[in-house]
């Protein structure tokens, strides 16, 4: 098996938790760096991919914890997290002093520091490594990864962060991470509801919408999402990519911390409220660029 | 002089209405690449540079119209259009049948087809060329231009545009160019206001703003203006740019569109609404990343 001398080196046994659309094509990229990797996963079947791909299951949580000196979380919301960590025979209770969690959610930046200090009180380091880049960055390993924490725990943490994307900046303590991610969250709220806008106005007054955008792309409206993702508006079709209720879910955190510091974010607080739409209408399994159905039903398309 | 071989191979004598911020670096760009340029403008002043570039001046609009074979345009509105069009002694009644008006201003697609019509009547042709790019793409002559027009018409002025601007697309008939255009101003509000609500909600909660952003840029919420302009709105410094004004004279035209086709745009209506409050607080003539004033004032800062 080739292996990447990183993995090699550090001779650290890596757990993996939480093998879904983006945590399954992570922990393979870890595998393939050549790292000793043991994975769980509450959905157990979801397992069996990784583990033909060169990884080994754990038959518990604890397990995993006893087994591994650092463990990746990349889980769906904060009581995932507590849960995983917390619970009885959870990660908490099996890990050594001196190891350390990298989680790759994306949770509260304040359930973070929380998180962090109990880990810390038992010795354990915490990285915060939130992601953006979608199921294609993550099975590519292009992911762009947001890290908190401390130095020497970020540095600990960087051999396998390059495991699994092209882009990591460490932008602060325990919680920077998570921060950045919100601040990408509001920000993409607001974009997806501009490029919507400007397609549903060309669509309704008839006009070659396509063509107008492609003259877009290079000038100041351009974005990733008008240049990726405005085609799926005009066609009305959202596959995959990021899910909507992910996003959304997302935008709960980002709207209760602007409520706690203080920040009205009228554009994120509209797109919050339409999808919660879309979402009670069975919309939440599309790609998050469906929020472009409800400005398109606005205009009646 | 030096000269491009595409303005003395077609041997047109080219006129220029409107030496603004915009309209005197494009005359400029014209004369440098070989044209037979004169020029004209309502404050007379302003002619003086593009004459010391090599421009002639008119006297008078029907001056500049007997002189001229293609009469570029660069005024602010529909009304100044109309004005310079149709006024007494205006370009209209001093064009010869076979002439070509190219409008670079930013102006209502309708009334650019109200405009081409009645031209037509007279034997003179008509593209529409609104331009972005700002003030920094007029002089490099970077700018992207929107064309729309008959390809007869449209291939008569390409010399021309691509004299004044690196990207040049002909979208469709006459107004085509506007309605790119339009939409571009609509995705734009949006855009603004979404890296506004980011930077505001991590200004509030203390973060490090601009290095949080520097990770995002490559990433999903990447754009234009996050890239250039997110800084300008940590500071709450808008040096031009393009002003806020004409943003907000753009929005006017799209949203009057809007209402025509039935299209409700809730995120360009919040933002003429705020650029509104900006402009009465006498922030019109800051570049239209000011509108980021406006959501730093509801977090309160």
């Amino acid at each position: 098996m080739m292996t990447n001398a990183q993995g090699r080196d550090a001779g650290e046994r890596v757990g993996f938790v939480g093998l879904g659309v983006m945590g399954a094509p992570m922990a393979q990229n870890l595998v393939t760096a050549g790292f000793d990797v043991t994975v769980w996963n509450r959905t157990a079947a979801r397992m069996a991919a990784v583990v033909d791909h060169g990884a080994r299951a754990a038959g518990s949580l604890g397990e995993l914890a006893r087994r591994c000196d650092v463990v990746v979380l990349c889980v769906s919301d904060s009581p995932d997290v507590e849960s995983v960590l917390f619970a009885d025979d959870g990660l908490a209770a099996g890990l050594a002093r001196g190891s350390l969690v990298v989680d790759c959610s994306t949770i509260s930046p304040e359930r973070t520091r929380e998180f962090a200090d109990r880990l810390d009180s038992r010795g354990v380091g915490w990285v915060d490594a939130p992601v953006s880049g979608g199921s294609e960055g993550a099975s590519r390993a292009t992911l762009s990864i947001m890290v908190g924490g401390s130095d020497r725990d970020v540095a600990r943490a960087e051999p396998m962060l390059r495991a699994m994307g092209s882009t990591v900046t460490h932008l602060g303590p325990v919680g920077s991470g998570q921060w950045a991610k919100v601040l990408n969250q509001v920000i993409l709220a607001g974009v997806y509801l501009a490029v919507a806008e400007g397609v549903t106005l060309g669509m309704k007054a008839g006009i070659d919408v396509a063509g107008s955008l492609e003259a877009l792309r290079a000038g100041a409206a351009g974005s990733w999402v008008l240049s990726n993702r405005s085609q799926r508006m005009i066609d009305n079709e959202y596959p995959l990519g990021f899910k909507l209720r992910l996003h959304r879910k997302d935008l709960a955190i980002a709207l209760e911390l602007a409520r706690a510091v203080g920040a009205a974010l009228p554009v994120s607080s509209l797109a919050a409220t339409l999808e919660d739409g879309l979402i009670g209408e069975g919309y939440g399994d599309e790609d998050n660029a469906a929020l472009a159905r409800a400005v398109r039903r606005l205009a009646g398309l």
